[in-house]
């Protein structure tokens, strides 16, 4: 992770602040504030501020369903319910804000989540820091065939070091070129006084896509929880899973009791098609399904034998 | 439905008219076009303009996914997969634009859903027509105990019509006194010349949430089909459903491929929580499992057995 | 306004927890918070959180324009420079909620804002109160001519009167004969034990648009200040300006750089279509424009001159 | 530009069919629907389709204002109007896609307008090609003083070509080891048969920003004009203004009217500060106003001088 003495400085500064506040307060977030938290070889997340917990999202529905939720004496049973019944405005009610240090191509899978606020490190304005993505060895997967989009087993140790000086190599070399090209040193000297800079927007483009950028990222709680059923699932790259495995942790440390709804029905939960669903209804009234008789296509089929434990093969009667 | 003879006129001009265009067109679409869907007792739906179609949908997500695609041969084949990963991008591609005619109150649920475009007839710049909503008597349910926010049996005849006679003679009230107010009949005429007219924003306040209001409302595929899923849902109020059903019909016709899929995924399918899942598997492995022994509330276990068509009493083993 | 007493007290007990925050804060929002600031005759607003403050619209900008923004030295020379150049981004940064208590017409206008998070009062679920707006009459204004959206000249003492017997007595009935469609009152007592009520979804459509409705209301700064712009503007309502007035005096309180630049560049600035331009330079380098000679039309020529301070009906040379 | 000989026999089939439609039609868009339009090197925008024209701004409006629009006889007119008064809904009623190739610099700034779909070339399922971005000499800016993220002057001829061979040689070799991570060449050929492939979703981070992506881009007409307002703009960085430049004329051919407007009130208009419209008031009135006197700063006085074709240096009086 790459902070360097003057950030960590200010860090603790801002850490060191307190005020009173009569809004919604969360100590166990409180007690990470402003803290990066480390994220592969460079990158980080802080939580920067937060709006509302768990009660706020409770108030929000309790304003929704007005008398109707007194029935639901519990808050945990009313995030519950509402979680269940994808009731999902009131957790659009609470906010999260976090600077992020993140490789750009990550940044570019990250972005496609429009419902979020943003600003972005402009590598117009300023120069980019000497800091690139360099994977740990064991996350050197080779292409997967099964899983069109995703990466298989790691690569042996002599073809992982290949690897990694091919990625080495080009990104220092891009970077050194990036420098001549501003005809600017990452300290901030000239290279050769005699000759002009190239624009910092265009010689930016000489770099890779495993530069790291950073970014303000601000965000409500509902849109939060769809990033991360689909950022901590393990059909995503490993690197973005990361980061949505440390930003689970922060929720869970923020709104427990939508976590724990989030885990129940959500990460843990499962969604069968009607197909699926009759196949099952089938099997409970002790029917031999198999692949054939399943009207499932055999992705399907297989996906579901192994959510219900069942052996693939054969039926599961 | 109520659609004025100028109105009508107008129509049969648009459906005259055709021209060639080299864009994706939808001859079943086409044969609909602008015509008014009746729904309620005066609305309407009318579908005027699209953009897209099974294709398109193919089209964009072969962008997306490249070479990666090739080995999806089929069109419905690759739309069940998006439908099922939910890749929702690929169904933005497609998009629809009605003209509604709904009562306010139905449009107030309706609005809910923000992505997407309307303009509304606007009751600052305008008269609202005489049209109100009642409700046929079946649809008159008393409030339902079970089901907080929805309705029960209809009322017997009787109550029905005192009903009906309360909510049209109010609504006819206050008609009559926002003419009044308005100091202007329906047909434009002046009620007394003396008299100013009080401001249109101002005179409509007294009007009822009965009253119908029109827009034209234009949104993406996967927008819509995530507004139908909830308003099309048993648990969505019946006036609401009467559109969702008209627009369903719709979408049958424009994307039949993209129906289809979410018919089987979608509307079709159930989500099930980790615990739920559990169950299924002690289920199939021969357990007996009961409501006591489930760790499901007693709602979702009811709901559980249903849609698995057990007995709900005993254990489904 | 109308607070219950039930309400107040836990307004008081909200107000007398504070507890100790390391995220930025405003005391002089604390001060106000939770506090319901009153609106027309029963509406309110209490600001129920926030997040950020100027501070923070700085510390994002830094981060997007990095080294770029050493040079703007002080924060609200980048905050007027940020407003100047409608870069937006930065004032995503801060978010305000509310809650807000609005005639139903009110809402409909507001909620036409898609970019904010919201839970209404749900008349499914519960009974709304027996509240509605009656107008003072110093703003039962006739039908304006000029603008045709608006409202012109107050009604005479007379007319106001009758007009708000109107508006009353129809509110007044309309909720009686809900009370009767329920089979319940407002005091939670049944009316006739031997009938069964009408569902509460339907019960409703009875009420005006003048009834009062709430929410919680949740928005980012940037579309804060889209709001307030259109919404404290003179074409508004007067209603809902009514609101835009009292939360624009949150925002100055909240933040108050950002509200400043605000007016300097929103609220009190203007904007020239590339012919009026042309006709402010003309009429600089002395040539006597006039309404024929200017290629504006007679509306435009006329606001035009009003903001430069001319005389309409001749040139300004 | 880069297309092949494939994809342009697929285009000229698809410019082939016609079919009737009795949609709102564009004439002068069918003609170029789509052809590739060439930007930069090897990028380009491809119309794929279109929803609306000026009259279908205009029909949405109607039903807006009702009765009220009969006073503003002309489609023109009233198109003007909405545009001076930012009633913006009506704009959102037209939709336009594209197909666009475009660096993923460009694409990276371009990503940042959140209301749009977007379906882009996914390097997870597939392999870029070897195409990348190499500025054009005259293209090749230092970087500006007096405009912190923008470029000055071109560099000399032997400036450039260094440049452009750091720029090249970079690009080249970076594709060379992506083709070697991956073991695979670009004609789908394996480089070494005893060797495993790194996953795609790995081996392209060694590619930099000037590599070509592309991507299915639909947004509607209000949002579009928004993007051009800004993208079209001469500060944004020249290589997106050359794709806002070729969307502006497929703007132009496809709703004439709208574009008219555009430029009269947005492209050409200009945005005054309260205290900027005081100063012309004075100079209006005769007063020899200087940038001391002004009340403006220094940057902003220059500004105003310049849009009003007065002398910077002295008053304007």
């Amino acid at each position: 992770m790459s902070v360097t003495d003057a950030q960590l400085a200010e860090i603790e500064h801002l850490r060191g602040d307190a005020a009173p506040t009569r809004r919604a307060t969360v100590p166990d977030l409180e007690a990470l504030l402003y803290q990066p938290l480390p994220v592969l070889d460079h990158g980080f997340v802080r939580v920067i501020d937060y709006m509302g917990n768990d009660a706020a999202v409770v108030q929000a529905a309790r304003v929704s369903y007005g008398r109707g939720t007194r029935q639901v004496s519990e808050d945990a049973g009313l995030i519950r319910y509402l979680m269940r019944h994808r009731h999902s405005t009131p957790f659009e009610m609470c906010e999260l804000k976090l600077h992020v240090k993140l490789p750009i191509f990550v940044a570019r899978q990250w972005i496609r989540h429009r419902t979020a606020n943003v600003n972005e490190y402009s590598a117009r304005y300023s120069v980019l820091d000497r800091e690139f993505y360099l994977p740990a060895p064991e996350h050197l997967g080779v292409q997967a065939d099964s899983n069109r989009q995703g990466r298989g087993a790691a690569l042996g140790p002599a073809e992982a070091a290949r690897v990694l000086d091919i990625l080495r190599r080009d990104a220092e070399t891009a970077y050194s070129h990036y420098e001549e090209l501003l005809n600017r040193r990452d300290d901030g000297s000239i290279v050769d006084p005699e000759r002009p800079g190239l624009a910092r927007e265009l010689a930016r483009i000489n770099l890779s896509l495993s530069y790291y950028t950073q970014w303000y990222w601000k965000i409500d709680l509902n849109n939060l929880l769809h990033f991360l059923s689909l950022r901590a699932d393990s059909h995503a790259q490993y690197e973005i899973r990361a980061y949505a495995g440390v930003i689970l942790d922060v929720v869970a440390r923020w709104v427990p009791l939508v976590f724990s709804a989030f885990q129940e029905y959500r990460l843990g939960g499962i969604h069968l098609s009607a197909t699926g669903v009759g196949v099952i209804r089938r099997l409970l009234a002790g029917e031999a399904v198999t692949l054939e008789t399943s009207n499932l296509g055999r992705r399907e089929w297989q996906e579901l034998m192994t959510v219900l434990g069942c052996d693939h093969d054969r039926n599961a009667g």
